[in-house]
């Protein structure tokens, strides 16, 4: 047991971020973070399997129930949002209740949501399971649910009473999970941080392969850099839009999936070589610069070459579904230079249309 | 039009009231708190036949939608709640959209609470065309819907960018929802005001035959008070509670007849008479004081004597779902005198149920 914690600042509800080995059996540490006698710990079985057990261990002291969601993102829909609500009633939960999302990106957006609304707010703490959680998902507050039509448009700010990222339960994690991780990692280093793109180039097999030390430090480095922009702009009125590189293109390719084929973490890989190739078109990274990021997320495997992907004109029609529409206008976030991020809404249509055909046709 | 101007202030998002006559009709009033080009106005068709083509006329410059709600207390469901996200998800409302609710207390608390959760969050306006509404349900943020498994157990504190209280809507209103309104315009004398609850005891003839200079001032008197109170406490973890006397046995009512039967504010001053008949017992208000709440309760005919209520202890049952319940305790407002609530957890079980029983023959 031993952890580095990284304060999220805010005008309301400031919290800790807990990274490190073993914490989940940290019994002081986590009750610490519980203020009423009951909790309701919100799972997947695949997760519960590994982790649950040693979780009720560490919470003998809570009167303590399990409620578990479907596997990956169907476990985020309204009616399993809706099934949460439904067990803290029939269990009795008082206002004064702890929810727990034990378990990855999709766990902890609809256990936050269900604790935003019971009551009218509940606390709740996120322990996320995957790296892409803990490097990303997990911190922030934001929570939602999907919709048929558009991924996280009904949802809540609403930050948990910590975080605690235990990388050693990355051990169990598949080796996909791991690389969809790694791209919100990649996406932390390239809107604010070059050297650690170049630290990730250097570290990448190794990472891959789940080495604990580099993983820790990954966790970490993106954690304190997403706090620290989110101290800042908390409700996403400004800078914390840079943090959806990728996303506006990522989000429509899920959507026409209807949210299946496609981890997360691939569909942002794809947004972000098409933000990168943009990004280039305009002359702002260079043509090398704009092969380092492709190289990069190739050797994580997450560009999927061999998906049925939906047309260039199909996605840009979905994309303008996207929460950051202003105006019927498409605010993209793209890149000055790796390691600087802007936002931009003056694209030509035709251009973003061009944009993704070229990259769905060089995968 | 004219109106006065009662401050919400908030550490974030504070807002104002404004109570006057003809309001809806001032262009320019409202459009200062539209901020973007899209508004839904939420709503229900017997409100909408009186009132929805003056606002749509005062909104022309806006792109405009109406989406309706069915009557009554079934308009704060889980579906229709779910029914006007999918209608802004439809029209494409974007994030910088507004909501407007239009309508009574259940309009408000639905839109509220979609307005809470779209996008994770946009701006809604409460103009309230109810006198419940007005004085009391507008005002400070609370939004929710029902569950079969009790009463508000869904929803959030979201506060709106203004109310817009025009007291000429209550013209059209029937007699029994003006008295539905004077129950919580009577319950904020009780909990903070013996003046105005003298005022009341004095006036109640002309204000239930609809006198507006009276009801004006009723508006404005309550929501100031109210205004007040959720200043130094919005999220209820304090004095805000006060608010609820009456309503630990009022929402139980109202559970137990499914939402059914019972206007709300007939259920509260049903509570209200439990919390002084309770307050009497242990010696706090006077035989007199509790014969003058009941009298003036009375006159306003909120006490359904016909109703085939459920038993006490059933009640009592539906009373330990409530939100306020801590640690199984119930926590209940009562009365050390007129004109002042405290907060009271210790009452024996028996006690209320006798409590109960004893005013439910007595009708």
């Amino acid at each position: 047991m031993s952890f580095q914690i990284i304060p999220v600042q805010l005008s309301q509800n400031s919290y800790p971020i807990y990274v490190g080995e073993n914490i989940l059996r940290d019994r002081n540490l986590l009750s610490s973070h519980i203020h009423g006698h009951q909790v309701l710990i919100v799972t997947q079985e695949n997760i519960a399997n590994y982790y649950l057990p040693t979780l009720q261990h560490t919470l003998a002291d809570f009167q303590c129930h399990t409620h578990f969601l479907p596997e990956g993102e169907q476990a985020k829909s309204l009616n399993e949002w809706q099934k949460i609500l439904e067990t803290l009633l029939q269990q009795g939960h008082e206002r004064n209740t702890t929810l727990i999302a034990l378990g990855g990106g999709a766990v902890g957006d609809v256990t936050g949501f269900a604790a935003a609304c019971y009551q009218r707010g509940v606390n709740y703490l996120q322990i996320p399971t995957t790296l892409l959680a803990q490097a990303d998902s997990a911190v922030g507050g934001k929570t939602a649910i999907n919709h048929p039509l558009g991924k996280n448009m009904i949802g809540a700010f609403y930050q948990p009473q910590c975080v605690i990222s235990d990388v050693s339960l990355l051990s169990t994690l598949p080796k996909r999970e791991i690389a969809s991780g790694m791209a919100e990692v990649i996406k932390h280093s390239l809107i604010g941080d070059a050297d650690f793109f170049v630290w990730l180039e250097k570290n990448i097999s190794s990472l891959l392969t789940g080495d604990v030390t580099l993983l820790l430090k990954s966790v970490a480095h993106s954690a304190q850099m997403k706090a620290t922009i989110i101290s800042q702009d908390e409700r996403e009125q400004g800078i914390r839009s840079l943090l959806n590189l990728g996303h506006t293109f990522g989000h429509a390719f899920e959507t026409a999936g209807a949210f299946q084929g496609l981890l997360h973490g691939e569909a942002v890989a794809l947004g972000m070589v098409m933000a990168a190739e943009l990004s280039c078109r305009l002359g702002w990274i260079s043509d090398k610069d704009k092969k380092r990021i492709k190289q990069l997320l190739c050797q994580c495997e997450l560009l999927r070459t061999t998906l049925q992907y939906p047309s260039a004109s199909e996605i840009l029609k979905l994309m303008k579904r996207d929460k950051k529409v202003k105006a019927g206008k498409l605010n993209l976030i793209l890149l000055k230079k790796i390691g600087e991020a802007v936002k931009e809404s003056n694209m030509p249509e035709e251009m973003i249309v061009s944009v993704i055909d070229t990259v769905l046709q060089t995968l």
